[in-house]
């Protein structure tokens, strides 16, 4: 397969996650994630996640009541069988920034890592620091 | 190299941008960032950079006045020449959860990718939501 058409495909893949994160589907959720690698996740505002059963642990408990999430400027590369897809995510007026990485795995790209960041949309003023921390 | 092997570099690899980042060195940074694949970057609460003119624009900014950050908790995978790390960073009391990519490049891991996130200590008391995004 091309690159261009392995991007592609990739970004197919991430748009599928989005699609079942929306719309609370675990099942799906289940089959996006790679089976084959250790997966890793971090939530916004949270310790990261190691290892398949953490992470599909915190799905499940997401996925009872998914938030409205919406996606927009999805971009990616592909090299050597691994892809990784920053975009951002939209749920209910926030706006968070977003990383995912997929992995080539029986003929489809599946899930191992993904981390989203809220991206504040205005300057805090209360108690935190006015500096960006990097 | 064995994957043990390829992971322990990559975790040294890791090591090495944090040690370049705290001490505001520019010109380790561009050798540490991958010049054969196209970069991204989320510096926290920030729209992703994508370029490795806008990625290094970023870092000559950030090193001017480098903040005191420490790390901990690297962990990763590496698989088929790319490797990607979570670990907790600590900048000033705040910790926030970074993943790291790197490739394989010219005999070494280079990063292709950084998203770093602050996990807030306590439960916003603001107009924030009191629930977590996802």
């Amino acid at each position: 397969m091309s690159e261009e058409r392995e991007l592609h495909a990739a970004l197919a893949a991430n748009a599928a996650f989005y699609t079942a994160f929306a719309a609370g589907d675990l099942r799906a959720m289940h089959t996006i994630w790679s089976v084959s690698e250790p997966v890793l996740c971090s939530h916004p505002g949270t310790l990261p996640l190691h290892g398949r059963t953490s992470v599909m642990e915190s799905w499940q408990a997401i996925l009872v009541q998914p938030p409205p999430i919406a996606v927009s400027e999805a971009r990616g590369v592909a090299i050597r069988g691994v892809a990784f897809v920053t975009c951002l995510e939209h749920i209910g007026g926030e706006i968070l920034a977003a990383t995912n990485v997929f992995v080539w795995e029986e003929g489809q790209w599946r899930m191992a890592h993904h981390q989203s960041g809220a991206i504040p949309r205005q300057k805090p003023t209360g108690p935190e620091p006015e500096q960006p921390l990097h």
